[in-house]
């Protein structure tokens, strides 16, 4: 389980609100995605939708801003005949690496201890 | 940024897939705040929720039935007269651990960044 801290009450309280800030920020289900589809270069719009599978368009315009709002994303205009706009990730971004990387070998492990329980269920009922 | 790492289309995908799973199992404001609070051992329901400021009653009944589905919470109740309930930690939320501790640095060092943004501007305009 957990190493044992003895926290304080405000250091305590300081985690939980910095937990809360991080989730906040990075609420829902698209913000990390898009940004690991962006984490190989710059993308358009729609090499980006087709990158995430399965968002609408409605959704990634909306998330999109909000990541730039939060500077993850810039957004450039290139003066092409029509315009292109492309994304990139800002080098702020960056400082999200390391989570990235833990959320994703989290997400590994789980999906091999629910896939393991539910063939341990199946030799029991066999 | 990211470090350059050439993924091939499945790997790519996997990661994406690893995320996803991540966030969805640990999806909402609550769920890690309310391990991060059971982190130091047991709690009754009422020591929980003033643990974790702000909830209600019914979204901190809600999550802990998922939390508890997905075992990293066990609920207990002891045989006393009136029965008490205590919620604690299973072992396999300490796969959590690491996850969190990386939330919350990166929780941290985001609320400074903000905070020097806003008094830069604040030195520029004044």
């Amino acid at each position: 389980m957990f190493k044992k801290q003895q926290l304080t009450k405000t250091e305590c309280s300081q985690s939980m609100q910095a937990i809360k800030d991080a989730l906040q920020v990075l609420s829902g289900k698209w913000k990390l995605p898009i940004i690991l589809a962006l984490s190989d270069g710059p993308l358009r719009f729609k090499e980006l939708q087709r990158a995430v599978n399965n968002i609408t368009p409605k959704i990634l315009s909306k998330e999109l801003k909000e990541l730039e709002l939060n500077e993850f994303v810039e957004r450039t205009v290139h003066a092409t005949s029509p315009v292109t706009v492309e994304y990139n990730l800002t080098p702020y971004s960056g400082t999200l690496e390391k989570l990235i990387a833990e959320l994703q070998s989290w997400g590994l492990q789980h999906r091999q201890y629910i896939f393991s329980k539910s063939k341990m269920r199946k030799a029991v009922e066999a």
